[in-house]
């Protein structure tokens, strides 16, 4: 049997806790997680990985010191390995995040 | 300066050719391609790689031997490596495929 596909918009929408990212499905060496966010997330990187984040609902904007970036719905923005950054999600944001297996969302803090 | 946020149905959207996939971002050693899909795709499969199908508009099947999968906007599903698979769209499809650097899609064919 061949598992179902995976619903994006369902799988955020059943997730219980804010900035708690959930698995979905793993793709070789990376994770596919779904979050829910609301407010400022702690400034943080990655110094070994570059970091997707897919919103599916809402508006979320990553804060860096080159600029910010504001991601609206259906679109992604990939944070570059090494880059500070900060996730201020404006009210209730539903993401996807793409990253290798074992990256801790609060990276480097 | 930072890079603005990829829109993918506007990428998706401004393909100029059915099942050719165009890269829109870099994560580490994977890209994130855009495709427009329409009928039936070869058989094919990966032997060193899982791949990942998000589907933005339209409904996709991918037939394999185990079962065929119905993937339609909002839902992804990833194809374990070294199963056979066939894309299929009714009517016009358009994707995000998530893949190691240089695979090509037809695969084995």
């Amino acid at each position: 049997m061949t598992q179902p596909p995976v619903d994006l918009a369902g799988a955020a929408g059943s997730l219980a806790r804010h900035w708690s990212p959930e698995v979905v499905a793993r793709l070789n060496d990376y994770e596919v997680k779904v979050a829910k966010l609301s407010g400022e997330f702690v400034r943080h990187r990655h110094s070994e990985t570059d970091e997707l984040f897919l919103v599916l609902s809402g508006t979320l904007t990553i804060r860096m010191d080159d600029g910010d970036v504001t991601i609206g719905p259906g679109e992604f923005y990939v944070v570059p390995r090494g880059v500070e950054h900060q996730p201020v999600a404006d009210g209730e944001v539903h993401v996807v995040l793409v990253e290798p297996t074992g990256v801790v969302n609060t990276g480097d803090r």
